[in-house]
């Protein structure tokens, strides 16, 4: 750990859940040094990263100023940043239920939004035929848990709290590719007309400057 | 809710997570009543139901003792019964790190494990055609997660703090599936062989008194 910042930050370039855990430690301006691992290497499943993170996926975190401690699945280094480096909560809850509301959003976008998500993705662009079943399976219910935050956002301007926090910033990645890639193919598709409060919340979330920076470097190194 | 028990739990008598909230309730003698919603009825998106859960699946609690505060997505509601109702860590961690490693293990449960090992079971019980390279992409998957553990697991009892906690419960109800369906017919499997401390693990979680009453009565309604 030459590089002189608190944290390694071991993550991909076009994989979205190293991007959400970058959003929170520039919202909290802390300092990290990114290690963008090559997937075509194996890199993410060598002896060094999965030292740290037994999964051998991304991202992996490393906290040089508590104890090197490592922290992998992007949920659990986003709670572990928030309830460490953002005890004035900046973009937390502080209240216990809210925090457990808080939490049980980002369990949602973890386990609801993504893996499904990701389906979508990967019987769209890499499965080794062609399966419309699946892909429609997918953007369905890439459809429905948009439906499940559009029935939310519809009554309130944020997931929890009143306010923005680590919850709303969470489902950006994923949301990005919905928007640009999985559903532009998907029948009657129309964010602006079925899902205007996901529509409004997203870009008042990507406006954020830390969150439009984050977005720039990515933008810059793919 | 005339019931009189402390909980309302929302569940199904078949899906997998309402059994890993019941485990916890049952290690801490928390008292609930739980409902079994009939999805061949829809009545996870009934209006009752949605109103606590917009997301419209199970589990949801609601606790009838902390201002009917509910909370849904398994996993966020163990942590928040284990944070308010495990004061002695009696089945969960105190160290603020290793809570963190605790969260870490329940994110990749309901993000790595429960997610795909259910898309395995999707594609071979549920989906409209018969599409054996999915079939094989998730078993091959199910496969690779219990190498995960098995890499943890052959090097210590537990997967945190040295002692069970609602990590390893969390487990139980997606293994139970992939070592007696998900699995069978894979090519070689061999849960002996293959991922002897994921089984010896299994085994001592599964034949705690509370875990063992919970299957119990699961078996007897199924």
């Amino acid at each position: 750990m030459s590089h002189g910042k608190q944290f390694t930050l071991y993550t991909h370039k076009g994989g979205p859940n190293g991007w959400k855990v970058a959003f929170v430690l520039e919202e909290l301006g802390l300092t990290y040094h990114s290690i963008y691992l090559d997937f075509a290497k194996g890199e993410q499943k060598g002896p060094e990263h999965v030292k740290l993170n037994p999964n051998g996926r991304t991202p992996t975190i490393v906290d040089h100023k508590n104890g090197d401690f490592a922290v992998w699945e992007s949920c659990a280094i986003i709670v572990y940043l928030v309830g460490t480096y953002d005890k004035q909560n900046k973009i937390s809850v502080s209240d216990p239920k809210e925090r457990i509301t808080q939490l049980q959003w980002l369990f949602f976008q973890a386990s609801g939004q993504g893996p499904y998500f990701g389906q979508a993705y990967w019987f769209k662009a890499y499965h080794p035929e062609k399966v419309p079943s699946a892909i429609e399976r997918y953007q369905k219910e890439t459809i429905r848990v948009l439906g499940v935050l559009e029935s939310v956002l519809s009554k309130q301007e944020w997931l929890v709290g009143g306010k923005f926090t680590v919850a709303d910033v969470s489902f950006v990645p994923w949301d990005i590719s919905a928007f640009d890639a999985l559903l532009v193919d998907y029948p009657g598709f129309s964010l602006e007309k079925d899902f205007p409060a996901v529509k409004a919340w997203h870009e008042k979330v990507i406006s954020r400057p830390a969150v439009a920076a984050v977005l720039a470097i990515k933008a810059s190194i793919n």
